[in-house]
């Protein structure tokens, strides 16, 4: 687009390609750094490198740190009986957030999903089976994402693990709490129906 | 937030500040950044930074731009005898892609606005005032925003330009294209029957 300055249409087509951000927000978006003070923006730009340059995977856990291993790998109060199996660092941060689970994760960076071609072997599963020779390991809880390819996952990694003896559990699928039953759709019902304990 | 490394939550910080931005889109914005190879994410901050550093305003017209006089000032094929007087550069790129104004522009960086202490002597207006000197203006176009404080400072510019002989107009407010009679509000009904045109 010949309406904007070169720098303008780039940090337009740059902020465009973040997931969410349309032209129009872009643009917005855009604006908005412009007219910000230089320190503010230039803020903004130097955390976006720095992150990218400071933050890695942990060699143990596969989760996002800024150091090797990641805080909660390093953190040796928790509880080394438990790992949590999740497939991206975004649910650690969503796991931590309930601050009921003290044990440690694992970071799948995926699930297996035979239709788009992620067996496997594509996913961060070579160094959970290195990890699970621990002895001190007692439950394994697969908290991947309840659709296909998450389940797929479970039941591969529960088949794979359950000969060594780990107990191998899967959080509970039902009505959200809060939830309303009446919008609630078959399949999570039925799992909740399933899944219901006595009281 | 403890939950994040640090590298990554001064990242979510930094965007959160950016409008339309709220804690879980920059959360998200985030984890996507990580998740771009090295050279986009590296792209994206330089983008803000060069951007940052290279644009700045027109000091003929006020326009944003990394060349200075800007694109459209440097222009000698355009209609010197005409100026629209916006409030803002967006307002520019809006006008620009009607692509049937071919004349100058002269951006306020804001309207007058007496509530919030803002002035005739707070806005670009006396470098505007200067430019009409030149003989070849014969229409200044006022398209500041339709409301309160747009209507304001059109009028405080009207007022002070008259005089001058030079012709001030005042962009047409009515119906929007594609939008219903029923759900147009009085104010703009009115307008528009004022503006009303013998077909």
């Amino acid at each position: 687009m010949k309406y904007y300055a070169k720098p303008l249409n780039r940090l337009i087509n740059e902020l465009s390609k973040l997931p969410g951000i349309g032209g129009k927000t872009a643009q917005r978006l855009a604006f908005h750094i412009l007219s910000m003070d230089d320190r503010s923006a230039l803020e903004l730009a130097d955390a976006i490198s720095d992150a990218k340059k400071s933050m890695r995977y942990c060699s143990v856990c596969g989760n996002l740190t800024d150091t090797d291993p990641c805080a909660i790998c390093a953190d040796d109060t928790r509880d080394k009986s438990v790992i949590c199996v999740v497939e991206s660092p975004r649910d650690v941060v969503a796991m931590e957030k309930i601050r009921e689970y003290h044990g440690y994760y694992h970071v799948l960076h995926g699930a297996i999903s035979p239709m788009d071609g992620i067996g496997p072997d594509d996913i961060n599963l070579k160094s959970l089976i290195v990890r699970l020779q621990d002895e001190a390991v007692k439950e394994l809880i697969i908290a991947t994402n309840p659709n296909i390819e998450g389940e797929a996952t479970a039941m591969y990694i529960a088949r794979l693990i359950k000969p060594s003896g780990i107990k191998v559990t899967r959080i509970a699928h039902g009505i959200p709490v809060g939830g309303d039953l009446e919008y609630a759709d078959e399949v999570t019902l039925l799992k909740a129906m399933e899944g219901r304990r006595e009281l």
